[in-house]
């Protein structure tokens, strides 16, 4: 059997080895059109802001182990174009134009997603850097250095814009943060997302909320972007504004996309060819709090992804439950978690929502070195159910978001949730842990 | 309605204050026969540790408050001994020696527990120092500057031993710790106990397990251990080797108990006789993963019991579920968690469990400051149903916890639990959380 996947990143790579691992004997062919496979990108922030490490300190496993020691046939560099389902082919053309096709029996695609580019006169001029993949973060460490960069601005500000804003303030490079929207963080409330402004302030970052980008010019080595209000010069603009499905392959196949334009799967990744998977930030999801397809890429649903692929090939009876939409990123000194939904998205999903915003201690009573953690929690009026959990501290909130994480899978209600018996040492919390205090402050609404 | 309470801890304190809180017009007496109520006990460790804080710290809300502001009728120095149920009467006598009674329409039992003490000769002395109320601490710190105390032996490894061990070797206090059990945390999977006992050893604690005290002398100031083998001369014994349910005011009263000897209750706090509650470190629990009684004698279910009596006596309908015995304990560097059954318990418990147990990193791959995690994990083979998990590591143990615990309310397979959507950050953890990646060893067993 061959089986062909194109995109050797997360949920590719993953596929391949696992798929290699349990069946020797099957032909694994992976079409990556850059060089690059198998890199932490969620760990790229945080080695640019170091200018003494290696980016190539991220390569996880190199082309070479993949293809001499788990013998997969990697082909980077090869750029899929197009999927031929009635002959079972794909064809492409290779970094130098050659054309190429490659047959398969089982076919997976995992074009992992690419980055918003403003659609605006001067977007592609150089020094204007999203950042996505390997070869980005490369860019990005390049032109800090040959630039001798002072001066940033950070188009976005979602997960990556806010952790390369930390990373190139701990280079001692200015950073101003632009986005047309009006409101930051919009999917948090807003208590929460006034402690993480104020932690950008406290740490010298500069917000432009609301501020349209209409172009950006060259300035004498430097660019000035362009807004509806007063224009910023800058020596380098880093591209943090979400990202896209890369769905087109699919699309044009004739497949089904949902949510976001993602390729549509179900439970076992198979999309609406039968022969064809799709798997990692190109494909959607379940979310097993609405029972609705959503698109939220991340890595753990794209590894999980993956491996799920080479499960089913293997004979394995696999389906994947699905997203809960936990998330968690650092932001200086903050931790920043959720999982579930939202107020806003509760309702939006039909649920008769409330929601309460508590702020507690992250450790006992007396307990020296305590910090704030704010929580907010959202439970459903008619079934009780909990629905949501967001969370701003100091410590204690990345690992502790798990918690109501489970607790979704599991469809518990506010009041069982209430009732669960967590840890507690006076160094980690207070004796009711701010989950519980939440909960129980929520179940008076409900 | 009277509404007398015996103790004035965490669970006594708690339903008398809520009580009266729902409740205004009710009579609500509490009987204490120390002088101290509303402490942080569980604080005690971390306030020895430090000479230049004084223990008053540790009070919550003063005697004064729960009097004046709440309206409690706090009667503080009198010792109930003895419960008259057919007249709902408690009689005892006061520090001085006065006997008193108080009648009831509804009793709750809050005894809590008392240390076990060695039943050696000698075991009296001064300088022969258990660890439990308020008091404990103060005449060890008063110990400590009275005697300057720089060697000490600390009878017991349990949660309470090993946190003195360092609060005691921050103040450069020696250590010697003894047991008269083989097993260091014989409850705890080898691996993982092995990294605990490293980290005492780093620290310069010296372990004795094995070591039964045959009795204890004056020596000239010190004090003598008296063993099988060496003996250990000391300035100061702390008394850490577990504790028991002060229960013996119900048994006397005809009422039921259960494991330990601890007071029976069912799931609304109700005692063998309906007219009586029994809540805290006194009072058994079900055992959510076994289904069974257990006494795990620990704050937060000391506080939600009380609640919960409280909530009862205001005509809610409240049921507990029970405990999955979730607890944490910081030491030195590290932090160790376990919820749920160990390998033991759950055969023991009837069960056909396996565990696996992995090492793993706290952050993701290439992250700085990497540290170990070790997790054991174990499940049934029968159900496919997680039944505990350990955990050790000098970051993101204590409220990772608490997903696991949660799964277990929720009676969740492992198969399930490796499909959670938990959350990732290069800062926090590997793509595939410690947990996870345990789940998916587990599976492999199953």
């Amino acid at each position: 059997m061959k089986f062909l996947i194109i995109g050797g990143d997360a949920a590719g790579m993953s596929a391949a080895s696992k798929a290699k691992r349990y069946l020797p004997d099957i032909d694994v062919t992976v079409l990556e059109q850059s060089l690059d496979v198998s890199y932490s990108a969620c760990g790229m922030p945080y080695n640019i802001a170091d200018p003494d490490r290696d980016i190539e300190d991220l390569v996880v496993r190199s082309a070479d182990t993949f293809i001499n020691k788990n013998r997969i046939r990697l082909l980077t560099g090869l750029r899929a174009q197009s999927i031929d389902r009635q002959n079972r082919q794909v064809k492409g053309r290779s970094l130098d134009g050659q054309k190429f096709e490659e047959s398969y029996d089982k076919l997976l695609i995992a074009t992992g997603a690419s980055p918003e580019i403003p659609d605006v006169p001067g977007a592609d001029l150089d020094g204007i850097l999203p950042l996505k993949s390997l070869d980005h973060g490369r860019r990005i460490k390049e032109w800090i250095a040959r630039k001798g960069v002072r001066h940033s601005v950070i188009v976005g500000m979602g997960y990556i814009g806010l952790e390369m804003a930390e990373a190139l303030r701990e280079r001692d490079i200015q950073v101003e943060m632009i986005k047309p929207g009006p409101v930051f963080l919009p999917w948090m409330t807003r208590e929460l997302a006034d402690a993480v402004l104020m932690e950008l302030e406290t740490n010298g970052v500069t917000l432009h909320t609301g501020s349209a980008i209409t172009g950006f010019e060259p300035d004498d080595g430097r660019i000035t972007v362009k807004t509806g209000g007063s224009d910023l010069t800058t020596d380098m603009v880093v591209v943090g504004a979400g990202v896209k499905p890369n769905s087109l392959i699919a699309e044009q196949a004739g497949l089904d996309t949902s949510v976001a334009g993602a390729i549509s799967v179900d439970a076992s990744l198979r999309t609406s060819d039968p022969s064809i998977f799709a798997a990692g930030d190109c494909a959607d999801a379940v979310h097993v709090v609405t029972g609705k397809k959503c698109w939220i890429p991340l890595a753990l649903r794209a590894n999980r992804a993956g491996w799920a692929v080479a499960d089913i090939l293997a004979g394995q009876d696999v389906t994947l439950q699905g997203v809960v939409g936990t998330a968690v990123f650092k932001l200086f000194d903050l931790q920043v978690a959720r999982t579930g939904l939202s107020l806003k998205e509760a309702e939006e999903a039909g649920f008769d929502p409330v929601e309460t915003v508590i702020r507690t201690r992250s450790r006992a009573h007396a307990h020296k070195g305590n910090t704030a953690i704010h929580v907010s929690m959202t439970g459903d009026r008619k079934s009780g159910r909990l629905l949501g959990v967001q969370m701003v501290g100091s410590e204690g909130v990345a690992h502790r978001i798990n918690a109501p994480a489970v607790a979704l899978h599991c469809a518990m209600t506010v009041e069982d949730f209430f009732q669960t018996d967590l840890a507690y040492a006076p160094p980690f919390g207070p004796v009711w842990d701010p989950l519980l205090t939440a909960a129980n402050q929520l179940l008076k609404k409900l």
